[in-house]
């Protein structure tokens, strides 16, 4: 019997995959029978409990991750099992989400989808981003297509990461201070880690002009939720992650002046299921031949 | 005595006016005393009324518009005054809250805002602009603003204007209906005149697939507000400007579903004025040394 394969959608594409039996889990309910045969598993997106039956797969030799994170998986994975994660998947998605927060939060159009609400007709001048200088934190491939949709709106984009790049003009976390007061706007990229949680906090607020934006598409702990709330509405939030995820419902932060929030959806779009489908596939296909796979976050023992 | 210009607001630099007095009138209440000197006249942008102290004018050599649509004004130009418009001021303004309406559509911010409201935290996939067909409907320098945002969101993008342009891919009204089944969105940016009125009527949505969008940031009555209605939501619509415009409070297009309606906003954001701005300085120092201005819609006896 040959090796198994589980894949969350059917493959467009058959062929090229030698021995391989592929199969479907959408990771809904348990997958089906036995696992023990499964050699690569591409773990479905967006479900909770997506690795749980990683337990039941002793054979395992490949773990594909659709999301760009992956320490969660660390943990589940097989000795000798390799670890590929999803990045590059959701940059589009990501980065058009991040427009759509900034530009509905600099027109306004929250305030008229409640004006429009109550049959109210009240034009008043807004914002604009034309002009506006935007601090995106976190210059990665995310933050890098971020800057490509702001550079028409004609406006000033400053670049900041963990390590200085001088040679690209990326400035490093050390110029965060330095950079804040001048800001109207501040794009939020970076993951959760150790080292990021609660990194935007009361004294980051602090420096921001009064009316700056700060919108996060990145991790929610990144942000500490106490110190925005502690604003009261001095500057604005329009966030897609919070802490604590998912949002309870009679958590203040719901109500908070200011502050707008769309629940964790920046990376999934229409547009992310043909990226991942093509990905997919051609990381299949590689398996199959013996290539080497791309996104390979932790080594395995080989697909032999 | 010196001839004496009205402008909205006041003056950066005071060279290079020669004998010119200015005076600022912004619009509100009744311009100062006698107004027999003034030659030249910068109508308040957005104010009803800006037009009628052009009746106590009789010496009004110039008159200055904000808007790029002049028809109004023509019929109140004394003879021998040459009017100018405000072409151009806006473009900016308006491609960036166009593109605010397709990506708050596409991304379902609307959605978002009422489950805010509802403290529901409940994520679902989104539509995208990434990967969409774009058909711009009037393509002139607002519309290449518009293409310009919307190319490195990865959407493909359709020109059509009123003639057609073949050398710089503009296709020709006549080719409205042939393009409109593959569009996923539709951005129209026409004037309203005889031709174009009612010009997007229940022909044109009914060519339209399930779900696609319409975005009107030209004028409301280029759209027939009855043929919207009839569709029930089966097409979504985002529309900055309405017919009739204002709405009125019991309106049936307030609660259409599908429909979502900002006050006729586009134009005038943050970064209309500092763009007026200089353009009406660089106007009154061109007037001040008999140069020729820009933007004229209609010559008139000179400035002398």
């Amino acid at each position: 019997m040959g090796d198994r394969v589980l894949v969350p959608w059917d493959l467009d594409r058959s062929d090229g995959l030698g021995d391989l039996r592929v199969e479907v889990y959408d990771g809904t309910g348990e997958p089906p029978g036995d696992l023990s045969d499964v050699v690569f598993y591409v773990a479905p997106y967006g479900r909770a409990g997506a690795l749980r039956p990683v337990a039941r797969m002793p054979r395992l030799r490949g773990l594909q991750l659709l999301t760009a994170g992956y320490e969660h998986a660390l943990e589940v994975l097989p000795e000798g099992a390799a670890l590929y994660n999803g990045r590059g998947l959701h940059d589009a998605s990501t980065a058009e989400h991040a427009l759509a927060l900034v530009l509905a939060a600099q027109r306004d159009l929250p305030r008229w989808t409640a004006d429009q609400r109550r049959h109210t007709w009240a034009p008043h001048y807004t914002r604009s981003l034309a002009g506006s200088r935007v601090l995106i934190v976190g210059y990665g491939s995310i933050g890098a297509a971020i800057e490509q949709r702001l550079v028409p709106f004609e406006a000033e984009v400053v670049r900041l990461a963990r390590r200085p790049r001088p040679e690209t003009g990326v400035h490093g976390i050390s110029d965060l201070h330095r950079l804040l007061p001048d800001a109207d706007v501040v794009v939020i990229v970076v993951p959760h880690t150790p080292d990021t949680e609660k990194m935007f906090g009361a004294r980051e607020f602090a420096l921001l002009r009064d009316d700056a934006l700060v919108v996060n598409v990145g991790r929610g702990p990144v942000l500490d939720t106490e110190a925005l709330l502690a604003e009261k509405g001095r500057v604005r939030a329009f966030l897609d992650v919070t802490d604590p995820e998912p949002l309870p419902a009679d958590h203040p932060l719901w109500d908070a002046p200011g502050v707008h929030i769309t629940p964790h959806v920046a990376g999934g779009s229409a547009t992310f299921y043909p990226r991942a489908r093509r990905f997919v596939e051609e990381q299949i296909r590689r398996w199959a031949a013996g290539e080497p796979l791309a996104n390979e976050v932790r080594a395995g023992a080989g697909q032999g």
